[in-house]
């Protein structure tokens, strides 16, 4: 029997997490599934900026840096970033790009190998992060190559004794194919390299417990499923016993052993700080503290859950009232090998995603073929996938394609 | 004659920046001497603030990368920054931090200078820059060599055909000593080295004209004389007729010609687009915007000419009112060779800048002995200095000095 709007309704109900939505600020008559590209905002975030603004900044001027805390901003939310992401205190700071981050990981990493001269990663995910190792290799001048794996299946095995490190997004961009943490991890070790995860895709959307996998280093972003605030800072993890070990080449005055001696030879500072540059935009950290503090009050294996389950249902409902449209379900099936999103290919994905955003429902499309739709638990209801998928449907009964143009000529208004 | 309050009132009353004071929220009964350090904010940041998170984040969410123009942000700012630092359209980005900025020019200039293995650089300058420095050299393994310079106007000496670049902040951040940037610049391009000029002093304190210099490179903060807001993104400037002979190490997806298509290999972008590393702080940049919003609507040199003015009106009147307290003007006298504040050294440098700021004249101590006090004269007032000055002669009137702790013991109430 089909599943009906009060089935998902039914679900809505007894959904553990159902209360949280009332934390976020959705536009009226939305349906947002591109969290995986830019999470919604927290209720709270205009009232705490208000605060920052008019005291914190305009009253209280230098004297925050102490008495509002201001320094201490990125070792603070690090740690709550800490518990998302299944670190401990001092582990995580939470500053600059993902990319940035990266690359003081990559150089600190390739350093603290000598003698090796592979960096094994994967071709085809989100390449902001290549683009950086190819900088890092032209830097080693030859001494380091980038094993770029096509196969995601496959990275696992170019990991040996010359590696270096190893460099991965757990869960894929496109695909929202998760890799095996596990496994990856433990091979790398094996062969006495480090491995760095970097979480854009997974940070807020599911269990990482970078402790228990024993990981090296990590970065991520927060303005995915974190909430933090269109491009804000990102973070850096790297694993206690290794802190001290690595010096990395970003190295200003906020990582400095005695910042305020202002000497002129650098010293980095015992512990995570060490991986921190410069000053950096107290007002961005202050908007993204607000998104992790939200997320702490739930737990991250609910969170996964209901991810698992929202994601399920698209999926059963795409193929039960769309398989007419020559969708292909680009993800994977299983919702243990699936980040939190799901990916689907279509002839036509640019004027699909462009009508369904017409109609309020809001993912994204990313060329050539695929468009993307974010789960996040939170804010989301069952009922909001039925109302998605009931949408889409009625986009592709009603719209005339011009295929060679990828327009709709005709939609259903 | 000795000045009197009526004195500075009635420079006060024909001051033609009289009026930009109303565009800055400033504590009450509070004198601000520390905007070299952190800017006050312009009254028009929380009602901005106010619009982007609720219309343009929460309402408007993805997007506004196009309708709201994030995308355009780093560029659009940098447009505006450029024309107070004497720069054209399309040669500053506003972008990340001015260290981090500094290190991409750095690399990208020494390879742009093959051969050549000189940094000339200062000593006991800000040292974030120096570190920085440091580094690079470090990843040049040998290859280059800072020379970093004691005696300031030795500096140009040390330029010669060895030189890759000159990286120097032009206004020191102790003293307010102000480098000869023009005879400095010309000496660098003599011998056909690059010149990096670090602004983080200067960019909105006194006319640079980048362009008029013929400089090559620079980078600068936004959070001091522009009121960015604490620890907003700084900037980078590459003349117009380099930007495509660099490539700059950072190398992220907002830097790429076709950051969209999401190819595996790097190619920069051309212009100054490919000194943009990732996604940044919209928020932050939001933020910023005002500031610099507000200073384009005055010109540099009134700027200037009044900076002056306050700054020779206060070292009269330490000079005329503290004579006896054993002050050391550790700036230059001559207006033509200060930046835009004034720096007084003194055994009890801590505790005179702690007496002064339970009175509300907020300046800041530098170790081991200076005082530092910031003219900013888009919102101070000549009798603002007067006032300021009449406060620091009842501190030191009134102290007792406990010399072994730097601490007050007994002060006016």
């Amino acid at each position: 029997m089909p599943l009906t709007l009060a089935d998902t309704e039914a679900l809505d109900l007894v959904d553990p997490l159902k209360n949280a939505k009332s934390e976020f600020s959705i536009p009226e008559n939305t349906i947002y599934l591109n969290s995986n590209s830019l999470g919604v905002m927290p209720k709270a975030v205009p009232e705490r900026i208000q605060d920052f603004t008019t005291r914190e900044w305009s009253n209280d001027l230098i004297g925050s840096w102490n008495h509002n805390k201001w320094f201490e901003a990125p070792y603070r939310i690090g740690d709550k970033i800490a518990r998302i992401i299944g670190a401990s205190d001092s582990e995580v700071v939470a500053t600059d790009c993902a990319s940035i981050n990266l690359y003081k990981l990559v150089v600190a990493a390739l350093n603290a190998r000598p003698g090796r001269t592979r960096i094994v990663t994967e071709a085809g995910n989100f390449p902001t992060d290549l683009y950086m190792l190819q900088s890092v290799a032209e830097s080693f001048a030859g001494d380091v190559e980038i094993v770029a794996v096509q196969d995601r299946n496959k990275i696992i095995e170019e990991i040996d004794e010359r590696t270096a490190l190893v460099v991965l997004t757990d869960v894929h961009y496109k695909t929202s194919h998760l890799l095996d943490r596990k496994a990856i991890t433990e091979r790398t070790h094996q062969h006495g390299a480090l491995i760095l995860w970097d979480l854009c895709h997974s940070a807020g959307a599911l269990p990482v417990d970078l402790n228990e996998l024993e990981a090296d280093l990590a970065v991520g972003c927060t303005y995915k499923y974190l909430s933090g605030g269109p491009g804000a800072p990102g973070f850096i993890f790297v694993a206690k016993h290794l802190q001290n070990q690595l010096t990395q080449p970003l190295q200003g005055w906020w990582g400095h052993a005695e910042p305020f001696k202002f000497v002129d030879d650098y010293a980095p500072t015992e512990g995570i700080g060490r991986f921190l540059c410069s000053t950096q935009s107290v007002l961005a950290l202050t908007a993204m503290e607000v998104g992790i503090d939200v997320f702490l009050k739930y737990e991250m294996k609910d969170i996964r859950r209901k991810s698992q389950k929202l994601g399920q249902l698209f999926i059963e409902l795409i193929e039960e009232r769309c398989a007419g449209f020559q969708f292909t379900i680009a993800s994977p099936r299983d919702p243990e090998q699936r980040g939190s999103h799901v990916a689907l290919a279509h002839d036509n994905a640019y004027a699909i995603m462009q009508a369904l955003i017409k109609h309020k429902v809001i993912g994204d499309f990313r060329a050539p073929d695929t468009i993307r739709f974010g789960f996040s638990p939170l804010y989301m209801s069952y009922a909001d996938i039925w109302n998605a998928v009931t949408i889409l449907e009625e986009v592709m009964q009603t719209a005339q394609w011009d295929r060679k143009e990828f327009q709709i000529v005709n939609s259903v208004t």
